[in-house]
């Protein structure tokens, strides 16, 4: 079936929504934080736990499983969901942006992009077309066309032939594609006005699934990302999920909603429970710190996961300070889980109508309702 | 509660024998494998999977354990079991090995062993006491005394002081029990048959309350070990727990359950794990092994584990290869639970007087079932 948005309420206050995104593989409830399963699998997790959370759709990487293992190995399960034990929805990121951050050698022309692969040095070439030949390989539920990111700072020419090429290039993705799996398409325009509102005007007008805000979250100032968020959305075809990429903390994503976003993703859960840092709602903590080392409480006292039910912060500590997996397994889990029951929280507060009361209350409390 | 055997039948054919073990946690059933808790983790595992696959019983190491995080935080916990959300019997190592093989710039006397931390350099004493404190604190339900355990091959002299110190140790570990906790003697001597029967001769008079054959798996052949094995066991006395520490594969396992050890431990399952190696009942695989890139099947056919239910030697092979930390969780786990099963089987044909059977019938199809 064709991929499908509901927008089951909008905010008084604000412009967010609450809405449900119909997918080949089930519901997805938005706003959603879909966890990143880069290689086919969210770092240090099971499936099973992901179910566990409550997540509801997660993240595959075309440019890391293009590399490796390889489609040959992805279409002998007919897809990533049964390779990965996943029947959830996925969504593939286009691998647009990991050509331009992780691989070199980039030659980058109307046709599409080459480059050689991180890995083993082996040159390869992505198209639009090619790019959703593997994403239907993959058999992700919401696919993303490829684009040209632009890091920040950028030349604004530069960011202005991103803008043109990517425009160009989701008009073809859109006619390469063969199945019914949604399409997104994805807007540039990095920091500059002027180009976001021509990357709307020329991709809204096309018939994609959705419509996602790339380049940002690539190193400019936060206040400048909101900026950027709070003038592209209202140029957005309302009755579309609205998707930012690789955003973000929990903050980011409160004021990201509040300006009409649907759906995120970012490796921050995963990445920084590896690095030892875990969410709570009194604030960040890192168990680097040494006055954690004899503290026999759980991690959030608010926290109703399975590792803050059995698990102190000293033991997790110990855990972190060995160098054992079981301490990036369980504060994986842990931040995932504090993300997931952050979108819940949000989806209940709209639903209430009350999400800018509920934006306040938790950031009262993330800010300033603890040490750190 | 004081620990206690139980010998449920005697093997008509060998040595081996079906017993339980009833300790302060819970009880254990004979011949037993148990998983290996270095740092109070069963490394890349949780304990509900150890749960979930069958584990009775598992290790903590008290040399690591003593050094990081320390024993003032174990004792806020009021033990091991708190601090790692364990409930099950624990066996605590003593330490002894680990101050020979990690350690540096030991200096052993009468009193006991002075070395220096490998983590940070500081130095430490550990004596005979010393230890039991550690472990009592630990709360562990099988305490091992400190021995010394030299190297193989090591001069004949140093391994007559290993069994004369180590049996003078031993008598003081049990004077220096405040608990009710399982205290197991731990019998030196090397390869050389002369001292293993002094060593039984001075040691098995005393009061423990389970021996195990240390000095052994420290680098002999195979061959050599198991004639050590068969000659020591039947002068061990025959109603107390018998244990081989650090074995073993699964072939030295059925060679040991055969001439009479009833307890074994070893870190294969969960480091070869990591390391890509599956255990199988047709034999080890290395998912290193490039044939394994697009095979849809489980790691081994005959396996019910939820790893084997759900994930095919392609997708681990791909985790592998992408050094992803589910990789190691999911090697591991399917190890320990084949290292689980294999003792359940060796219990089963035990119970149904048919060990010798089953032990043809495994190894018949571990050595020559399958192609590697």
């Amino acid at each position: 079936m064709k991929l499908r948005f509901e927008i089951l309420k909008k905010d008084k206050d604000t412009y967010a929504r609450l809405g449900k995104i119909y997918t080949n593989h089930g519901e997805i409830d938005t706003p959603i934080f879909m966890p990143v399963g880069t290689n086919a699998t969210v770092k240090a997790m099971s499936t099973d736990e992901l179910k566990e959370i409550g997540s509801q759709v997660i993240l595959n990487n075309t440019y890391h499983l293009y590399l490796r293992p390889g489609m040959e190995v992805i279409s002998l399960f007919g897809g990533s969901h049964k390779f990965m034990n996943w029947d959830g929805p996925i969504l593939s990121d286009s691998g647009g942006f990991q050509v331009f951050s992780l691989a070199s050698l980039r030659k980058i022309n109307e046709n599409g992009v080459e480059f050689q692969s991180h890995l083993d040095g082996s040159r390869h070439i992505f198209t639009p077309e090619k790019v959703i030949e593997i994403e239907e390989t993959i058999n992700s539920d919401i696919m993303m066309m490829l684009d040209v990111c632009p890091p920040y700072p950028a030349e604004k020419e530069e960011v202005e032939d991103a803008v043109r090429l990517s425009n160009n290039w989701g008009e073809r993705a859109l006619n390469a594609r063969k199945t019914d799996n949604g399409l997104f398409g994805i807007l540039q325009g990095g920091i500059h006005k002027d180009l976001r509102k021509r990357a709307v005007e020329e991709l809204c007008r096309l018939d994609f699934d959705g419509f996602s805000i790339g380049g940002l979250s690539v190193g400019e100032p936060s206040d400048m990302m909101y900026e950027i968020v709070e003038y592209v959305t209202p140029l957005m075809p309302i009755d579309k999920p609205h998707y930012l990429m690789g955003v973000g903390t929990p903050i980011d994503i409160l004021e990201s909603v509040e300006r009409g976003i649907d759906m995120f993703d970012c490796v921050i859960p995963t990445r920084n429970g590896r690095n030892g840092m875990a969410f709570t709602s009194v604030g960040p903590i890192s168990l680097k710190n040494n006055r954690y080392r004899t503290d026999t409480f759980p991690l959030d006292e608010n926290c109703d996961c399975s590792v803050c039910k059995n698990y102190s912060k000293a033991y997790l500590r110990h855990l972190f300070k060995s160098k054992e997996i079981l301490a990036a397994r369980f504060l994986s889990y842990h931040n995932l889980y504090f993300f997931t029951k952050l979108m819940e929280r949000i989806r209940i507060s709209l639903k209430e109508g009350r999400f800018k009361e509920y934006k306040k209350e938790f950031l009262d409390k993330y800010l300033n309702g603890g040490l750190k």
